[in-house]
């Protein structure tokens, strides 16, 4: 018989055992049902034959789709897109615009930034939440690959049983790009030479990915244009996505541009449009009788189907560079009316050049009450000079006189595990000389090259300033989006000529800046932008026009990498020194002989410990204090080894 | 004083020490003297806009030349060729064709066979040695990058002081091509897609990277045409490149071709050529009219400049495919003769279909005396039968029903370290079934993809009878020329129909076989050849017909690789899963916790190794035989760490 206590003792114990399984098992219960949703995507990228315009050309397409697959998902959702690259000998990455990433800066999809490009058959899962709704957008973001066609529209409705702060019965989806024939190797090749050859205007501006080259929606309003049969079902690469409405409804219409280098205006024949969103934020509503969008932005608009049930022109116009691209168009059409073309002309565009059409609507942009409001003061001001320049001779887009050029290490793998020679680790410059004349071409057109990464203190309030000025070309400024990845900013205000602290400063909006991702400096101006530095990770900014980043016009922002408490996934570090520096199997060069990179690292530290233990526990217990049934053992090892009995020392 | 012995053990150490110290740099000195010339090139590999039959078109060239930088060495030398990717989105590797790369596998340049490709923006060395004399070339061997114009010579003259067995007074060479103006991307998806659409004839046939799309050298003898001014500078980098030679010597002229598609036949006019080398191979001298030649082959001739002192036309005709590419044109220039158009038209080559021509142009290729003879029996024989196959449609190349397609990971490493799910390890078949009816078109096209690697054992004697047959079309059998990677074969026969274990067996030549790495098979015809699997490593045995290849008509052999013994070059394994399973830093997935990987490698055993030889040191020396005035050290750590007199114990 065995004594209670004993007994009690067994039952005991196997009751906190069955509890704490029970405990696991209920800690699981309550992570399935209280988690977000996971979202999975299965994605092949690969060339293929497409006619975007009615013109064939190769495209990089996703799952043999031009756009790439819609993803329609919920703030909180958890989104896994497995990737596998199919382009023969590219690698591949895409970048989430609008995603802050926090928590996941290794899957912001940046090549050299955040990690190194997907080879060629490998798959990778980038892994994030989507934590704020919104209209938002994916595209490529190695070499030019977002010009190819690499890209698709990512919307984020707000979390279940949540409501907009808006009313709407509907909702239509414009994502917005431009389009060349030429292939992007060529367009590159172009870029990069001495003289430059400039990709010139597009060919067309496409809707939903869908525009006419070689023929026009509106040809029976202008001579000589052959028209485009929408219900020809031959070309259905190039036929418009109509816009289908109910009448008296209100239609959410969610609009991004992804255009490689076009500003747009959208406008909708007879349909005011209330500004609601920009770039994920919620801004004060404004109506307006067009848009402007610049590459990067996005922005949602309520339109009301209160016009007579008819067709209406959706038109999308080339602004801010002499138009040599035909609008893109579609229809908006009422139910029941059959689709057609509607019986007046397309709406006008305002000029090309009336910029300061363009600033009006950018100043009505405002933050919608109860946004988050920015702090009052900066911790850092940086100036950014956007200069077009000369590197020996060759022609490039820099900031303050400094020429991005991407370096074969990703930044985010070389600073989390301090690697030197990753890349070129000058700071740049925070400022540009006070007697640069932003009116005129640099008097010194030559431009340095460099890694340009500014280190950000962590939870630190930067402002930017960011300064136009003259191209190259006497009176000459063109428009720049500038997109900042990993964070909002506010936008404090926009000016004419160079900054000045005196004038400018207590002109900034600090009341109700609205909150956006991507803002344009106006020809000559500056815009002024303030964010908070609070997310673990490294972060493009640059000049969204993929033409001017190729060529330079960029920079990069770290912060809090001490602060990323976790491994980054080596499937992002294959790439420059993190591949040598990181693997530990074979050697660092083809000398022969020991390694001599000795390789120290967490590993091994805990291979070392593990072996102490094991050594120290062998030594003192089995050697020195035998005890708990072990001496028959120490017996048997000291006769094995021959050993004479410690016995005498202990 | 001290006692004599005490000073003689005190000197004769320090003697010792010396001794090993003189031995030591003796042994050095020896090394650098005794070592091959090293031979150092830095190439930066780029998209530069270049016009190489007066057309231009953006290619990929090195050090912005096209062709790439010729590279002449001697026998015995070592190669360092530091390439830097300067592709903006595409990976790079180069391979050495020809050179067996012995002791470096990983230097082959095959991109998922030997290693990674190199990123953009990274540079990668690669090493090796050219042990044998020969006319080789060197090229692109991921995706179709050679089609792109990424090729080059390479030249190994005998070893100083040594000399080739036959004489001649000055060396010309032809670096042959064919070229398209559709670009390599559009080629590709062309090829990947359904229907496929075929690359057709090439524009132009280039010799050392220059020919004549929109004019003619010999516009005088053909109508319609317009006359190339090769004076004329504006196109100089479609200028032929003229042989000049003096009158009544004799010159050895090196030719290889690194066609994507075209089987050519080279041709002067009124000069007869004596072969002396096939890729890299001395052969019995054979005086020829014209001399066919195969992607991926090399030969050597001599002429004499015998004739009247004049220009000859030199032509390069395509052959085995009907021609709609005009021949590449050149001149042999006989000094002191300006040069100019030769009087009469070019030579007329053999019609394109005459393919016993071309048979017995291969069946004169036989080895010089005193050449390596061939085991006279195989330890393995493989039959590959060649077959246009389709594959869910797509259509395809096959070897025995499989068509390859390269996995992401190389096999090198994946086999070196023992690597799982790195690709297909199922056994590719060695035969095809004895029905299969060669002179028909596939009873079933169906076709598996496969990774079709052959696990060869080392040393052993492996037959390969290459059995070609119809294609997808009626009445069709193409040329393919086959090459192996890593090995020169014997070229035991060509045959016609079926290969007849029982009929053909016995014409195999086993006593003069030529040497060679690239051989063809004629249109429903065999080809058998013996090589010995002697060089550890993983090498490419295919179709060097680019677009062939690229649609899976090739496989893989490895060899010896538990014989590799060192560690293969970390920069080649970021890729697939080497990059995961051997990169210690960062987690295989996002799990978090600790890695779950030991990882144990040979790094580790040594510094366990070096942790034990201290600790034994420490223990054993400092603690219990305290000597050589190590006692006031031990008793000072005694006295530091609070430890009791270990003199009670010893």
């Amino acid at each position: 018989m065995v004594p209670l206590s004993s007994t009690f003792f067994h039952k005991s114990s196997s009751m906190a055992l069955w509890s704490l399984l029970l405990l696991c098992c209920f800690s699981v219960l309550i992570q399935f049902t209280l988690a977000s949703e996971a979202r999975y995507f299965h994605w092949e990228v690969g060339y293929v034959y497409w006619s975007p315009d009615c013109v064939e050309n190769a495209l990089i397409g996703i799952n043999s789709q031009f756009p790439g697959p819609t993803i329609q998902v919920n703030a909180g959702d958890t989104i896994y897109v497995n990737l596998t690259n199919n382009l023969p000998t590219e690698g591949v990455v895409i970048h989430w615009h609008g995603i802050s990433q926090f928590g996941t800066p290794w899957a912001d999809g940046t090549a050299s930034i955040s990690q190194c490009a997907i080879n060629p058959e490998e798959s990778f899962v980038y892994q994030f939440n989507v934590d704020k709704p919104g209209t938002y957008f994916y595209h490529g973001h190695f070499g030019m690959q977002r010009s190819a066609g690499l890209y698709g529209s990512l919307i984020v409705e707000v979390a279940e049983g949540q409501k907009e702060p808006f009313h709407y019965d509907g909702e239509l989806n414009m994502l917005l790009s431009d389009w060349w024939h030429q292939n992007i190797q060529d367009q590159m090749v172009g870029l990069s030479s001495n003289p430059m050859r400039w990709i010139g205007e597009p060919q067309s501006i496409l809707i939903n990915g869908r525009g006419q080259y070689n023929c026009s929606l509106a040809a029976h309003f202008s001579n000589g244009s052959k028209f485009c049969d929408f219900r020809n079902s031959t070309h259905n690469q190039c036929t418009p996505k109509i816009l289908s409405v109910f009448p008296n409804k209100t239609y959410r219409l969610r609009i991004a541009s992804t255009t490689a280098l076009s500003s747009l205006n959208l406008a909708i024949g007879y349909h005011k449009m209330v500004v609601v969103e920009a770039d994920g934020n919620y801004v004060e509503p404004v109506a307006v009788e067009d848009l402007d969008i610049y590459s990067g932005e996005s922005y949602s608009v309520l339109i009301t189907t209160d016009q007579n049930p008819a067709n209406y022109w959706v038109s999308v116009s080339v602004r801010g560079r002499l138009p040599n691209t035909s609008s893109g168009l579609s229809f908006l059409n009422y139910y029941p009316i059959p689709p057609s073309v509607p019986t007046s002309p397309p709406p006008i565009p305002p000029p090309w050049n009336d910029y300061n059409y363009s600033k009006a609507f950018s100043n009505k942009i405002l933050a919608r009450e109860r946004s988050p409001k920015p702090p009052m003061n900066h911790t850092r001001r940086i100036f950014l000079l956007n200069t077009q320049n000369k590197v020996d001779g060759y022609t490039k887009w820099s900031v303050n006189n400094v020429s991005l050029d991407l370096p074969a290490t990703p930044y985010l793998g070389a600073l989390k595990y301090n690697l030197t020679n990753a890349f070129d680790e000058r700071r740049p410059p925070e400022n540009f000389p006070d007697d640069y004349d932003v009116m005129k071409p640099p008097v010194n057109p030559n431009s340095t090259i460099s890694s340009n990464i500014y280190m950000l203190g962590f939870n630190s309030t930067v402002d930017v300033i960011l300064q136009n000025a003259n191209t190259l070309t006497e009176n000459e400024s063109e428009i720049h989006p500038w997109h900042l990845h990993g964070h909002d900013f506010w936008v404090l205000g926009y000016g004419e000529g160079r900054f000045s602290e005196e004038v400018d400063e207590k002109k900034l909006n600090l009341e109700n800046p609205p909150l956006k991702n991507t803002v344009a400096i106006f020809p000559y101006g500056w815009t002024a932008i303030r964010f908070v530095a609070n997310n673990s990770g490294v972060w493009a900014f640059h000049c969204h026009i993929e033409p001017h980043f190729y060529m330079g016009m960029g920079t990069v922002m770290a912060e809090g990498i001490e602060l990323i408490n976790r491994e980054i996934p080596k499937e992002t570090l294959g790439c420059g020194v993190t591949k040598t520096m990181l693997n530990n199997t074979g050697r660092l060069n083809n000398t022969g002989g020991l390694p001599f990179d000795w390789g120290w690292d967490e590993r091994s530290t805990l291979k070392l410990i593990t072996f102490l233990s094991c050594f120290f526990f062998f030594f003192s217990v089995l050697l020195y204090r035998p005890s708990l049934c072990i001496l028959p053992l120490r017996a048997l090892l000291f006769r094995i080894m021959g050993w004479p009995s410690l016995g005498r020392y202990c």
